[in-house]
């Protein structure tokens, strides 16, 4: 892994730093126009495989598809690596198998998995079924993508109990080069069951013929392959762990997980989140098209869209009462923003205590409990300063009983407040229960279904308080 | 690193499960309560360290005082570093300093500046003084929390370019004990200054014989201490690192970061910007007081409120244009939740693209523009559905010109689309500019603003073409 540090030593001339990205790109540019191969790939030989990735991101697509086709193999698959998914498949999308093949070829056998899971369907079996690994990778292939199996690399270095510290050293040599991320070493039975684990430090620091069942760590902590990979992450990091084995149902060892792996996960399940709570599709890409934004997003806005006009009927529904005080509508946005805000922060705090396991099953009344009474302190908080808005906005406009329209307003937001905390603490906590992810309730759908009841409170708390 | 694992080796019956969770927590409070301390710690031991401190966050406080003080102090201490900010705060301040700084003493010195940065003022200087390791806590707490000086660890293993690879492995084997995470070996010259690193696979593979400087990888990356942690995070996940040197200005050697403490730091970031998308302060921890989470909750609320006001106004303003056609009321909620969703799904578009570094300054106006494509897409299938939902209604209710209101309200959807990913892209990237958290803007501001501006656009709209 380290090898990779070769490529530079400052941080400082990175592409995504702001002056030397456009003239990196600018510069691309010219030489690909002029057809300077050459040129172009000493440019790239002093960038790493990751900031080729973005510089592919930031040129015109065909240019982008020269530079990867000019590209020598190795680089190309390293860059491959680095590339979003939906980007990666139109980059291989005109690419014919037989060019495919190579590319994969030369990746470990987790990230060749992952690519071919991108390939459109009519090019992915042929691809498959020509590759080295073929079979290993159709293994991977059967694993749920987002589980222990899928993201775990077939890539490791079993020794047996019985072994001396030598001959594992001579094991480890063997397969140093097949296996890049060796950061312990498995011990399996005969039948390939785990039996424990030795860390490379120990491996270094034991003598020679000291014997492997002696050192090792027999309580090694390992998972299914089906097991989720957010809860992977959770035990790797709870755990402080460098590389986590990965079993089949007979406790057979199939493959270890790295902590590389799980920083990639931990990314993807906040990206993930945050575009789950924002009313985002979740595989959104910068350089997605136009069109595929666009409709990705548009679900998301057609569903707040018919929630809000569920609110509008609420309103329309109190056409009476709004024509004897107008000023109600004013208060419209008021209840909308604090219920939309309330429900956020309520909701917020739910997914994340759920996503990093601090919130346990048997908590949701604690829990719920704590988030009403928070909001009834705010809520008498907010009620106190919209009160006094009312009644300083009376001193300049013609309000009539501001005494009525201010007690109205208050008590109306300390119930909205309350349902809002009630309803963003508790979605998200009942999802969970039934398995769905609660970060899909948090965005749009909450806030929506605040509006709709934030609306219909004011106006019902309006026309029996303020208005007889 | 791996030492931890000994504590387990099944997941099923970790406390996080539902059932074990709380039957856990039961048999811990009868056993306190009876004074049972042995068998409270014979349960506390078939835990790991990150279990038993979810463990004391799920009892009352008081038991958790208890439970903690029972513990022996190696225990205490691993607990001490696997809990909340605001909690270890607590359960600190009714120790007293020459309790507290054996429970630090044991801690490496990243975590136990870590751990003195969250004392009260009246303390942390006494625990300081008596530390063992005074001098070089004092100066991690000199460097800013969020920076590469902040979490670096002070343990590493540094060695000679003219030394063997044998000298460098009696060299690792004397500060194995010290040095917990030991990945790489770093290579420096008499003056301290960084030359190369050793990975542990490489000084494990080489002949006891061979020369330090001509196996080491001499192009290795390092950080200045003053690099923030987000970039740290970003440069060793795009680089495959599993450690980085950090270096003071004459590029000599002062600690080093492993990939563990950057799982913590994407972590930590990801929370942190859900956070203040949703209107929360940032450092909300579950166990806090009430109090202190109404507190953190309030501003926020508040701000909106304020915003929510300004919105209020707007519409009194309109107070005519209402009085003739009270239907525009029921648009107000549309308005809003358009403006918020769109305004929300920019944003959190802009901010993960910063946050990821795929946004490079100078794409400004190229994301912008595309941003506004989207929008105008969306805009226009989203006018054309509230256009219908008006022509509908029309033929239940008593709608006066319902073309024109329908296209009243297209008109303005679109406007208000245009206007909300205007404001939800650009703000965050010109924040990120001025050196600002882009996630600040995300949430309530941007959402109030558009709030704001969407009802003045729908109301202005309404009163040119559909009143007259």
């Amino acid at each position: 892994m380290n090898g990779r540090s070769t490529h530079e030593t400052s941080e400082t001339s990175r592409p995504g730093h702001p002056e030397a990205g456009a003239a990196l790109v600018e510069s691309l540019a010219r030489l690909i126009e002029a057809g300077q191969r050459d040129a172009v790939l000493a440019q790239l030989a002093a960038l790493h495989p990751a900031d080729i990735a973005a510089v592919l991101g930031h040129v015109p697509f065909e240019q982008a598809q020269t530079l990867f086709e000019w590209m020598p193999l190795a680089l190309g698959s390293e860059v491959l690596c680095k590339l979003g998914d939906n980007f990666r498949g139109r980059l291989l999308a005109d690419l014919a198998p037989e060019q495919i093949v190579p590319l994969v070829d030369s990746l470990d056998t987790d990230e060749a998995a992952d690519l071919l899971a991108d390939l459109p369907p009519d090019k992915a079996p042929e691809v498959l079924a020509s590759l080295q690994d073929a079979e290993t990778v159709a293994g991977l292939l059967g694993y749920g993508e987002e589980t222990a199996g899928g993201i775990m690399a077939t890539e490791y270095v079993a020794v047996s109990r019985t072994w001396t510290v030598a001959q594992a050293r001579e094991e480890l040599r063997r397969h140093a080069e097949r296996v890049a991320e060796a950061l312990d070493v498995f011990v399996v039975d005969t039948r390939g069951r785990l039996e424990g684990s030795v860390s490379l430090k120990s491996l270094l620091l034991s003598p020679p013929d000291a014997i492997i069942g002696e050192i090792m760590n027999p309580a090694v902590v390992s998972v299914h392959t089906d097991v989720d990979q957010e809860e992977v992450a959770r035990i790797m990091d709870r755990l402080d762990l460098l590389s986590l084995p990965v079993v089949d149902s007979g406790r057979r060892l199939v493959g270890q997980i790295t902590i590389d792996d799980v920083v990639d996960v931990i990314r993807e399940e906040a990206e993930e989140d945050i575009q789950r709570m924002s009313g985002l599709s979740g595989d959104e890409e910068p350089t997605d098209s136009l069109w595929r934004m666009a409709g990705l997003r548009l679900p998301w806005l057609l569903g707040g869209l018919a929630g809000a006009g569920l609110a509008a009927l609420v309103v329309g529904s109190f056409e009476d009462a709004l024509r004897q005080a107008v000023i109600l509508a004013g208060f419209i946005p008021i209840v909308m923003a604090t219920a939309g805000n309330v429900g956020i922060q309520s909701s917020a705090v739910a997914v994340q205590g759920l996503a990093s396991g601090d919130v346990w099953a048997d908590d949701m009344p604690r829990r719920l409990g704590k988030e009403i009474a928070v909001a009834l302190i705010n809520g008498v908080a907010a009620a106190a300063v919209v009160g006094l808005f009312v009644m300083g906005l009376s001193f300049f406009a013609d309000i009539h009983n501001p005494e009525r329209l201010a007690l109205t307003a208050g008590i109306a937001l300390i119930a909205v407040i309350l349902l809002a905390a009630a309803i963003g603490a508790a979605v998200p906590l009942i999802l969970h229960r039934f398995g769905i992810d609660p970060a899909l309730a948090t965005g749009p759908f909450i806030t929506t279904s605040n509006d709709i009841l934030g609306v219909l409170i004011f106006f019902t708390l309006a026309s029996s308080i303020y208005l007889p």
